[in-house]
């Protein structure tokens, strides 16, 4: 698509480092170690490293640090935890990566109008343990303790999106440096508005594209009078998903309903040591008041009942809350667990729940087909799931089995009029994806975009894009 | 901005209209009464007709109107029910109006994944009529009874907006129809999505001027099982807002919370034949289970006595409850009925909670100030509020009065973080003030876009921007 898709000349990288140098002193760093470590770490892509990294401590950072790279069509490339899945970090055609992880200040909370602006190396962690004495939270949890610009750029979710809503739900504007080096300011304050196109929700998941984010507005929540979690297990996937619709159809404001399979909970058991059932089970989380709790408990119990799961075992303490959820954030480093020496590569799709039970089903046959150790973990309420494909990455035959995989998932998930990632982004890694998903011309549409608003291609070029 | 800004030469105008008349036939009109019935209706800003009229019964309909017109560069403009308040539907250029309202088919229910498949020209009332019998409803409303494509366009919001959300948190995908003539669907229909930018919201809210809107999926709710409403005096504007306030921090999931000022319940006694107190008033409604619903009014009540507020009365009753939301509804006609002769004109701003009470007090002093005769409504669970100035359009003082006066509101909007428009859109009527509000690297990024999507500018042209 736009210019440039190919490294820029070496000398305007020289000029570039020598630029950065002179402005920035030793808070730019073009050591090997440095970069490698800020080209994506955690998933199955290769490491693409970057030119040089700088350490943004301030928006005029990034502005400079943008002028500079604009100035020589470099590529930019934004920083956070690196624990983004398909390579949004990785700097394909070189470039500069901005380390935004100094920029962790919170910077107001609102509590009477239940927000609160933030530096967009803050994490989620952290925001929660600044937020706990005012009696609120943030409520997205995607799993791993990301930064909150990381998972604006990439629309994550997670465990409590049913209830709570995703990134676009809880993002109520942003800061971002444009390519020409000026500070856009998407949204008011106000908790809602029609003054125009919507370029919140524009910059929420672009991934980079548009602009470097270093500023959000995010909308927070009371933290529950009472909470109450439990497992439920059923005889059949199926069971599981019907519960699951019928739940929601109810109307029970259910905050977490996460499905593991019968091979996830086998290997949650030997991790977190837990006793469960090896089969299909959803974790709940239920938020309210303490009457509000045990009611919404009691009806699911009853729902899962009627459709042959449970029984529903369910509490109110915090310590065996947190147990229960500790096993399922454990999910993924269980999943490593079960077979020494072994990468795990996340897959993420999302249908319509109505096709959920079907879908994850003929997954779990395309598993056995193709020899794969794969659990399944769901945030079902979404119709959200991801399968941990179990790979040995020196059998070139198993990895070539599991891309395979990967790519009839998908497929599957769109003929379901289902996305190719729900929650984890495009990254480079489902970039293949995106025509099949938008056509032609939503693709077109998307491209339109970019070339307005970073003409030079210079934003995070190779990601979202097909080359 | 982009071209045109000036109306079509006389000769395209004939040429589109003998191609639409070939095409057509005896669905697209030129006579004067109907386009000008298709110019704006329900404001205060004059009638601005278009050339023609298409009545469109399909999305093949649009296509070939706006492929005619952008073979000419002639103007297009979607047109629902006519209800909107800014001026959306005007044709400060001329151009073609397509009469969207024959597209009226309710496409698709899809009940276990609460969403369903619409064509544009469906109403929300219609809608529901439909969803009854199987227990889901589409929870957005306006007030008028509005065609969804216009909703869609308009990101309009209401009473619901609190629990509930905007147009932006229920529309899952739609379909619209380019300038090039191209269909673009935005997404998928699964609940979630971080496939690449986000094309529904970017639509949801653009007012026409990127396409258009042929088909839309929206999300819908399940009819709560109980529903409780009820009525609540205060001593003062502050202590409503108080009470709004402490009612959504504590978590209670309130689904309408409604403020009248006291000449607001003067007006609605008077028309809707009442005996409330003329003073500030919260009207509110819970949803929920039997003892949800109750236990959410309990704890209302609580938080309202503490403000000085109360006695609140509240009912599940059926009867009791429309005649509550009928009042609130005709508050426009209550309005209206006040002073006989004359046109009620209606402000929308939106501001953080915690900035209301300031807001509306303000404003109060405001009107006095100002020598108008000016009820205030709010969904001031959302910040949001109406002032409805009685006007006496052959005064040239009063109405000059009143424009000052909305002048200085929005002012006051924008010193509290707020947006000059909450939830009407800016159409003709607001475009003056995007600039102070989304600042001019904010609106640069907009017209880019705009250009993006629409090089000759002939998608509704003259809403939004500046000229």
């Amino acid at each position: 698509m736009n210019e440039p898709l190919r490294r820029p000349l070496p000398d305007a990288v020289e000029r570039v480092k020598s630029a950065l140098a002179a402005r920035f002193g030793n808070k730019v760093s073009t050591a090997e170690a440095v970069r490698k470590q800020h080209a994506n770490t955690t998933t199955w892509l290769p490491n693409e490293a970057p030119d040089a990294v700088v350490y943004a401590a301030s928006t005029e950072d990034v502005q400079d640090t943008v002028r500079i790279c604009a100035e020589h069509k470099m590529p930019v490339i934004p920083f956070g935890t690196g624990t983004s899945l398909e390579g949004h970090v990785n700097a394909p055609f070189g470039g500069v990566s901005i380390d935004l992880m100094e920029m962790n200040r919170v910077l107001a909370v609102h509590a009477e109008d239940l927000d609160c602006v933030i530096e967009p190396g803050v994490t989620r962690k952290k925001l929660n343990e600044h937020l706990r004495d005012q009696g609120l939270f943030f409520p997205i949890d995607p799993g791993a303790d990301a930064s909150l610009g990381g998972m604006t750029a990439t629309r994550a979710s997670g465990t409590n999106a049913v209830r709570y809503g995703t990134m676009k739900d809880n993002v109520l504007s942003l800061k971002a440096v444009l390519v020409n080096g000026e500070v856009l300011t998407t949204a008011r304050r106000a908790k809602k508005s029609s003054a125009g196109y919507d370029l919140t929700r524009l910059f929420v998941g672009s991934e980079g594209t548009f602009g470097v984010i270093t500023e959000i507005t995010l909308r927070l929540a009371g933290i529950p009078e009472a909470i109450s979690a439990g497992i439920c297990p059923f005889p059949s996937v199926e069971a599981a998903c019907k519960a699951t619709i019928a739940t929601i159809q109810s109307g029970i404001p259910v905050a977490r309903i996460e499905l593991l399979d019968a091979l996830q909970v086998r290997a949650s058991n030997l991790y977190s040591k837990l006793s469960l059932k090896e089969t299909p089970t959803l974790f709940l989380e239920f938020h309210g008041s303490e009457a509000g709790v045990a009611e919404q408990a009691e009806r699911f119990g009853e729902i899962a009942a009627d459709l042959g799961g449970g029984p529903f075992e369910w509490t109110t303490k915090a310590e065996d809350r947190t147990k229960l959820w500790q096993a399922r954030h454990d999910a993924y480093w269980a999943v490593i667990n079960m077979r020494k020496g072994c990468q795990a590569f996340a897959t993420d799709v999302c249908v319509p729940i109505s096709k959920l039970a079907e879908c994850v089903t003929a997954t779990q046959a395309d598993i056995e087909k193709f020899k794969l150790v794969a659990p399944i973990v769901g945030h079902v309420g979404d119709g959200n799931f991801h399968v941990s494909v179990l790979l040995d990455m020196s059998d070139a035959d198993e990895v070539a089995r599991a891309r395979k995989f990967n790519e009839r998932l998908v497929e599957r998930s769109l003929s379901l009029d289902g996305t190719c990632t729900g929650e984890h982004g495009v990254g480079e890694g489902k970039i293949r994806y995106l025509e099949a998903e938008h056509g032609k011309t939503g693709l077109e549409v998307m491209r339109n975009l970019k070339r307005a608003l970073d003409p030079d291609n210079i934003m995070n070029p190779g990601k979202i894009f097909a080359l």
